[in-house]
């Protein structure tokens, strides 16, 4: 790697870094600021994501919408990411990471946490290079239900 | 769009459909074919693949040896491809589609086809344009558990 991909990898990691933080603030104009827009991507249709088990959404405004739908209904998240990878190819970079997150339901009683549960999902962040830095064009999660044949 | 572009989505939907032949053939050798080599891809680790619902495998040799072991215990699997996109940014593409897959698995007895069944799987494919043409670099596919919201 050069000294540019060096320093790109770092930006990539930190774009990568912000998507999870704005899921644990909650914050839904942080999320946005963190996806490619149509300003940014001319020659795309923009964003494309999937959710651990769901089918695949396309263009910004159905996938900002599941998220603020996937934040009113979660009262707590946090995520520890693992196994983070960043590979890149001219303006593309793809992160690899698995999401250990911990999350908590509505509670049934106002005021009150619900149940706390652990969960790992494995995610493929695809961001492009944009004037205003790394914007997310791709996140596909998949929730991790076998450890695979290589691992030990 | 230009021409050029329109040329690479045919030329990039080719090579995704290479992808599923190669599974449904169970060849391995056409499957070594489609994804990226250490040749093409100098500046990459390599392949990156998710199996819906195990954890991510990094690198060539790993990924071609867990399809090895998924084609030796599927006697029979087609995929019936929808919702097929394709996105270009410079050299890199993303197809993303749905799997609507058929199996067998493997029978109880000598010389007859297990039980056969459906499945819907979402996938994610990114492909790069190599010397040799276009060149998986991560599959990320996901079991479709829920309808999702924008689903009708």
């Amino acid at each position: 790697m050069t000294t540019s991909d060096d320093i790109a990898a770092v930006e990539v990691e930190a774009a990568n870094a912000a998507l999870y933080a704005a899921l644990e603030a909650g914050d839904l104009d942080a999320l946005t600021d963190v996806w490619v827009s149509g300003a940014d991507a001319d020659d795309v249709r923009g964003a494309v994501c999937v959710h651990p088990g769901w089918p695949v959404l396309r263009g910004r405004a159905s996938v900002l919408r599941s998220y603020a739908l996937i934040m009113a209904h979660t009262e707590y998240i946090q995520f520890f990411l693992t196994d983070v990878e960043v590979e890149l190819a001219g303006d593309v970079a793809l992160v690899t990471c698995t999401e250990n997150i911990l999350s908590g339901g509505e509670a049934e009683e106002e005021g009150e946490l619900g149940p706390l549960v652990g969960g790992r999902v494995v995610a493929t962040n695809l961001f492009r290079r944009t004037a205003e830095g790394w914007r997310l064009w791709s996140h596909h999660g998949s929730p991790v239900l076998t450890s695979g044949p290589d691992e030990e």
